[in-house]
């Protein structure tokens, strides 16, 4: 039982993001209702405006509220590397590694014949009228390493390479830090497979 | 980099968060772009409203928009046992475990001397004046097993106990689950010093 009706609302509220289960949503609650009063305002308001005023870019199809996006308006990229990922959390994990200068393009998922997915329902479309007559020189096809993704990367080399731009899939292996005991075969077999020489 | 401005300021502010890392508000606020809108906005809603709704209840000290509270004034509620805890989080805890039927009093604090927190800076005197002429039979100290905790239950016991009411402390011992192995010496001592006769 709760003291305020107001706090109980929170906490249902906070629980229903993912990976926050009941005693993390009552801490943020509490943390909330203990932080100057324009910290947690700030929150919601920033909440209420991404919901408000975010659309998407019609260039790369990320989140976006001007169009083009920031990353794509932003002329200190390099224009002739494209990085097709799936999703909008792919080109923020790249962004992390801070190794990337080029542009994105995001698909909005991966080829699924199980879920029902086809091509026409993925920006592809919209890659292949950006590719025309564009400065872009590569196309690396960043899709997850998975079933879908790799028939994904598979489907948009086939289709791209017959245009003349260079196209790459990112290396797949043993994740640094990790035990080889513990790796499974398929990213054993390709670790293998992708081995380079030595310098 | 950031392909939205908006959905930056939401990472920022969610980053803020205790135990949000990076990774963490990067997930929630893309999760929040994705769900349906109403439920995004509800939680804004949620953290203004607790906000701008929600203050004290002058009885037991805890977070309400109502005085007395929806704890103090529930009538299914034992008036007869009281549990003094330091802080609202304290009271979450013990209403998740659903054992306990009183009331509670909200300290805000333990004593400290070195962190300068005095008798009179906690709702002492408002437990003394909440104990007269009440229906109170026990008084349960439940301030946090640590230095500042036991000082505060030491304090409140020589307070209370001339007052003729019951005065109780919670158990300390070994935590259920745990292996003996790697508990402290100070909680082994009190699990042996507070042993009962098995039934």
């Amino acid at each position: 039982m709760y003291s305020s009706k107001y706090l109980e609302l929170l906490i249902t509220e906070l629980e229903k993001l993912p990976s926050i289960g009941l005693k993390s949503a009552q801490r943020l609650a509490l943390h909330l209702l203990r932080v100057p009063k324009e910290d947690a305002l700030r929150l919601a308001d920033a909440i209420r405006a991404v919901r408000e005023r975010v659309g998407f870019c019609s260039t790369c199809g990320n989140f976006s509220e001007t169009d083009p996006c920031a990353l794509c308006g932003d002329p200190r990229r390099d224009p002739r590397v494209l990085c097709v990922v799936e999703q909008p959390v792919d080109v923020l994990a790249f962004e992390r590694t801070g190794q990337f200068g080029g542009r994105y393009h995001v698909l909005g998922g991966a080829l699924s014949p199980l879920e029902g997915t086809s091509p026409e329902q993925l920006r592809i479309r919209e890659l292949l009228s950006r590719l025309r007559g564009s400065e872009i020189q590569e196309v690396i096809l960043a899709t997850n390493p998975n079933v879908n993704g790799e028939a994904t990367a598979l489907y948009l080399s086939k289709l791209l390479t017959p245009l003349g731009v260079r196209v790459t899939r990112i290396a797949r292996g043993v994740p640094m830090g990790s035990d080889l005991e513990y790796s499974d075969q398929v990213t054993l077999a390709r670790a293998l497979e992708g081995r380079r020489d030595v310098d």
